[in-house]
């Protein structure tokens, strides 16, 4: 045994104890007759004290030649600590070591293992073993396991099975960019790595698996934006014998479940909205209802003045942003070149302040009298001591644009709290979305998702206007989840295949084992998943994934820290039958 | 709501419910005024009844179109049945129909949907989802999902983090062949799937980590045995500031915790017994000791007589055969032909009946009395009524042999039992092996494998007596899981590259990045990895890895339901910049 303790246990009910610890150095204070030692291991912190009347000599020298991140185990007494520190569980002791053994020694860190670090992003990457010691990461990473751990339990409960699905599969043209494996065995083919389970999923519920999850691995070969990465962590979930209304309940449940244990805070049943009045009202399919600031559409009260601009757009929508009429002329014009920002694109942004006496003050008095802009204040439900803020154009871009002005003034405001969570169900998303550049309807969610029944007799008339169940759950400005019922009519299939475009044999090419398996019996099934890894930073109150992933990779798709990926000999490349190009 | 209960709860105290059911026709029975349909979904089985007295018209009448495996929902009364059925959980009630509707109509399926299936394992495997709807495989798949979900429970309880480690990883020269994926952003580049976390979970515990586990896929490009598959299951773990005892303790525990909750049995502190123990007692390093038939080493009883067989031989060794000195000539000669099989290869064998009225009948009787048989039995623990079967020959290949007639002895008398369970660690494995081909030692475990401290002295003198902290936890003679205690000392750390035959620069390029972290301040540290896919198939009483996975791939690597892998088109191989050879 290396050690009879951790080095976040020991209190004030062991003093007088013979202990034993393992660990590494934080720090050393050498005062020449008396030495501190903060040792620290995964559970915390205790202080060590070497001195010179009452540790042997040996010891003590030994003790002198210690540095940052030394190896090494102490044995010793816990005594009672001087000055005490509240800060830290082992605040009020201390351990007067009489044994000191360097299990290994260390080189000085690339950057210090604190809390607040002096390493830049590349560095901690770099070194990502050493990152991993400070306790951010690796609260995070704790946190993570929580987190995992409580949904695997939560759907252990409620009867889902964990089934393992394969990672070396096969490639299909649809979606996103995948991931191949060549084979050595099968010359000239490729196995594909998984963009999801879905298929498998599917397949399940065909074999009577009734309730599904997984927590796994999935792969998308796509460029990648920020804080996207290559490989990343889905709960993946499906239930057969089910509708919206019981999937919903089911993850809902989940998520409650995970905000109690994991936050200890109790949610209310989850808001529900359709796409078109997230659209509408957030300009945005994942809006974040933490704050106000709700979309006032001003064409009726706005249009038909003097105003051109206005009169010319296809709509017209703002937001009242709370307690910001004093804002000064030179902070609004800030604003103002912050949505003209190409990232935003807005060609210019009116304003009307609502001052505290009730009167109003806009960038276009000129055409609007007080009456006009009261009308305004109603539609947008501003208070007096707002500012109202008006944008106007196409009218989905428009929404897009005061999206973004939105959030932007959530964060500017601290109105996006990162320990307040307001779930919601965006449901009743299109089925199809129409796609500019091939000139058809792709599907929004996967062509597998089911139009709503009511929405049907709309397939050959205004397929655009048909309403899937579809869903997505929201948290915070973020998707953390989404999924559908599918379809499991075989008629109903090959007409969704016929709206995509498909040929029948282009259906039966890219499709045709999901669908022969269908005909052995396919019972109405839905599904959803969740990324687990924003689930778990949102969670955890911040936004970049990566935080929360033990080893990512860079926006070049890089491990940094293992330098992969790299070049592979001929021999390797010959056992695969292929060359590079 | 699909329905108001499952197919396998509903008995004698919901009699008079109204109730909706849903699942598979299992099958059914028309007897002209009266069809009885077995509805089947995971949870079980109950008998719907369909009466022409009692039941509309219209629905009576669809009733008769029902096929096998059709979905269908059906709502209805529960009702006691006339004759019961005490072999299923729903058995004293059946549901009287009063609607009927059909989800899904089903083709008949390639084989039957029964325990016991009239399909062939490649036609089974063609079609896994109906296959998965059979209770073997489904079974087999709900116990792994319990297998796991336990396994998980004692890590986190005893402190482990599961800690998720990159696929996309580098490729490395050492140990089996690894499958890689072309990068399209680095062009050139091959990120490899992981043959393990091995590196990863080391850095973890340079990282600080303490306590790490994951259940994991890893991936092997090897030409495939029986019973091997490409992506295989780890459960992978590892500690910080611990000695092998501590290891041994902990995932003992695991194992016992896994006995107890799965199966309900409590067994002994495992035995413990070393590699060249094992070897010379079993002629086998993953001894099955749930029977006896220990190895008696004959030399110095056997030889020096004039039987020259014997005196020339490096080994004479023999086995006592409980109750098996009734056989006849003939069932000797037959397993004298069984051990001269190219595949165990013996050249011979020689047996001596150990009568019950205590005299003994060997095939050499020319050349030993009764005095010095009584000896082979006593050497070999034979009591009367045992048959003891000796064989010769180099000791190695001797004892190989033998170990192959044990093992079968054992099968055929019927003393594997799957429902008796026998653990047992085997420690002091070898640190090195000699490669006859490459002429130098490999690592019999890796190259980070630690020496015991009291052989070390041999690394110049006699590495190939070197003992390692290395050790296999082993099950109904099958190695379930395997670790060790790894080098944490730089010097040490060279010396075993040295004798590994690598040159400073190759140990470099190869280990440069681990050991780089190393200098960084390593605990000591250990683990030790179980192969889920077998130890499930163990607890669950069976050997056959394939039926405890959902989705597996045959000897070829295929995965014959998706038809994996497949080619791909030549615009993917231009992204990735590769061509075939």
């Amino acid at each position: 045994m290396y050690r009879s303790h951790s080095c976040g246990e020991l209190n004030a009910t062991h003093i007088n104890n013979e202990v034993t610890l393992a660990g590494w150095v934080q720090k050393t204070r050498d005062k020449g007759f008396m030495i501190w030692v903060d040792l620290r291991d995964r559970y915390g912190i205790t202080q060590l004290i070497f001195d010179e009347q009452r540790t042997a000599k040996e010891v003590f020298e030994k003790a002198k030649t210690l540095g940052r991140e030394f190896v090494i185990q102490v044995k010793g007494t816990v005594i009672e600590r001087e000055s005490k520190n509240k800060n830290i569980a082992t605040g009020d002791i201390e351990i007067l070591v009489s044994e000191l053994t360097i299990l290994n020694e260390a080189m000085l860190p690339p950057f210090t293992i604190e809390d607040e670090t002096d390493g830049g992003e590349d560095l901690r990457m770099k070194y990502r073993y050493l990152d991993i010691r400070r306790n951010p990461v690796k609260n995070n990473l704790l946190f993570r396991h929580k987190v995992s751990m409580e949904v695997r339990k939560y759907l252990t409960d409620q009867g889902f099975c964990d089934v393992e699905t394969p990672y070396l599969i096969k490639s299909t043209p649809e979606g996103a960019r995948d991931f191949v494996v060549p084979s050595r065995m099968n010359e000239g083919q490729f196995y594909a790595l998984p963009q999801s389970p879905q298929t498998f999923k599917q397949l399940l519920m065909v074999g009577g698996m009734d309730k599904y999850y997984q927590i796994v691995k999935c792969f998308r070969d796509e460029d990648l934006r920020a804080d996207r990465q290559p490989e990343f962590t889905q709960i993946d979930c499906e239930m057969a014998f089910v509708e919206q209304e019981d999937i919903l309940n089911m993850f809902e449940g989940l998520t409650r479940h995970l905000l109690k244990e994991i936050k200890g805070i109790e949610v209310e049943k989850f808001p529900r909205i359709t796409y078109d009045y997230a659209m509408k009202t957030y300009g945005n399919d994942k809006p974040d209802i933490r704050f106000g600031m709700k979309f006032g559409e001003l064409n009726e009260v706005a249009q038909h003045k003097d105003f051109g601009v206005f009169n010319n757009s296809e709509l017209v929508v703002g937001i009242a942003v709370p307690g910001c009429a004093s804002f000064t002329r030179k902070e609004i014009d800030a604003l103002i070149d912050w949505v003209k920002r190409p990232q935003v694109g807005a060609s210019g942004m009116v304003y009307c302040k609502y001052e505290l006496d009730g009167s109003l003050k806009s960038s276009v008095d000129k055409f609007y009298d007080q009456e006009d802009l009261k009308k305004w204040a109603e539609v947008t439900g501003a208070q007096p001591g707002d500012l109202i803020l008006v944008l106007s154009g196409n009218a989905d871009k428009t929404r897009t644009q005061l999206s973004a002005l939105r959030m932007e003034l959530g964060n500017r405001l601290g109105l996006r709290k990162p320990d307040e969570f307001a779930p919601l169900w965006v449901v009743d998303f299109p089925l199809l979305e129409w796609d500019e550049e091939s000139g058809r309807y792709h599907a929004m969610h996967h062509p597998f998702t089911s139009p709503k029944p009511e929405d049907i007799h709309l397939i050959d008339s205004n397929p655009g206007a048909i309403r899937a169940n579809a869903y997505d759950m929201v948290l915070n400005g973020n998707e953390i989840g989404g999924g559908s019922i599918r379809i499991h009519d075989k008629g109903l299939q090959a007409k969704m295949f016929d709206l995509l475009g498909f040929t029948p044999e282009e259906a039966e090419n890219q499709f045709g084992f999901l669908m022969n398996a269908f005909q052995f019996g396919a019972p109405p099934h839905g599904g959803l998943a969740f990324g687990l890894d924003r689930l778990v930073s949102i969670l955890g109150g911040q936004e970049t994934i990566r935080d929360f992933i033990a080893f990512p990779k860079n926006n070049s798709g890089r491990d940094v820290m293992i330098d992969a990926p790299s070049v592979i000999d001929n021999h390797q490349l010959d056992e695969l039958h292929i060359q590079l190009k």
